[in-house]
């Protein structure tokens, strides 16, 4: 699929692979972001789920904002953000949930008011990375917890050599990556193929 | 201007006045972010600043993140976000500079990445909201340390009678607000008027 080798192409060009199995990309989907790229990611999402009749989509800041973002407006429809910790701005009834970061070796809090995901929803949970899967599963905690349905989830990149994935589509959850890696060395990258 | 009155009607029926002059939007703005409001609002900063040869929209996590991407998608640039403290994803040459936030009683180091804001760019930094000025501050130091040029700011919604915005306006920057809140009680709003 053209989009697909797009970026897949990009992650070749300009992703920097850094000790401990971290892939940067922050040239153009992190802390810098290609806007135009973004907004086709956004699309290709919209696509995958058209017929799925989804009404929010749930991502964690900080860094899911933005393809959340492209990808609900894209469908139409809200986006709400997970928070990392409660803040003074939170108030009433909150759904939490506990995610551990590889990233930065804690564990937080992720936090989300019950008023804005509801038993009335079905919800998909976007965000631009997925390894070992541990955002994804508090995320699908907090759409259990709402009494929410869940149709599934869309990322931009899958690690998936860290098996989060494939451990959550064996448990019947749609996990849709627009590009997975299969195999990262020191200096290449091998991707899954993928039909679409 | 119909737009401004828009946004100006959104918050008057669904903004939340809270103890310590906390104006919640969370319903719409924040936290849950309608995204058809949210491309209006980045459609109406790309209008002002038309003219204006911007080259980068800049702004901070994480509730900047989504308005800085529609308005930057409407100018056909990149957009980049300052990090709140420094991550292992963060690599090479970083801009830095502080910021005191009145919602956490805290400072905190935000950070850019040299590769992102160069000498070459003409940046608009873009925020959600304005209140005392001193995100806009911190990021305002980070174009200058990086010797890019200050196209001007633009935010959703400023607290005037909170001072920011006008302290900046007085210094030569250009401040763009497109709901200016002059004056806020337990029950009520004012909204400065506006010429467009």
């Amino acid at each position: 699929m053209v989009f697909i080798r797009e970026l897949e192409q990009r992650i070749l060009k300009e992703g920097q692979i850094l000790p401990g199995e971290v892939l940067k990309v922050g040239s153009f989907l992190n802390q810098q972001i290609d806007t135009k790229l973004l907004k086709n990611i956004g699309d290709e999402i919209a696509r995958l789920y058209r017929d799925d009749n989804v009404t929010k989509v749930l991502t964690i800041e900080s860094s899911g904002i933005a393809i959340a973002y492209a990808a609900a407006l894209s469908m139409g429809i809200p986006v709400v953000f997970a928070k990392k910790h409660r803040t003074s701005n939170l108030s009433g009834n909150i759904l939490t949930s506990k995610v551990f970061s590889y990233t930065h070796h804690e564990t937080y809090d992720i936090a989300v008011s019950s008023d804005y995901i509801t038993e009335n929803d079905n919800v998909l949970i976007v965000d631009d990375f997925l390894a070992n899967g541990n955002a994804l599963t508090g995320l699908i905690e907090i759409v259990e917890k709402a009494n929410a349905k869940l149709a599934g989830c869309a990322i931009a990149i899958e690690k998936g050599f860290q098996g989060g994935g494939d451990a959550l589509r064996a448990k019947g959850i749609r996990v849709e990556s627009l590009a997975i890696i299969d195999k990262m060395t020191d200096d290449s990258l091998e991707f899954r193929s993928q039909e679409t």
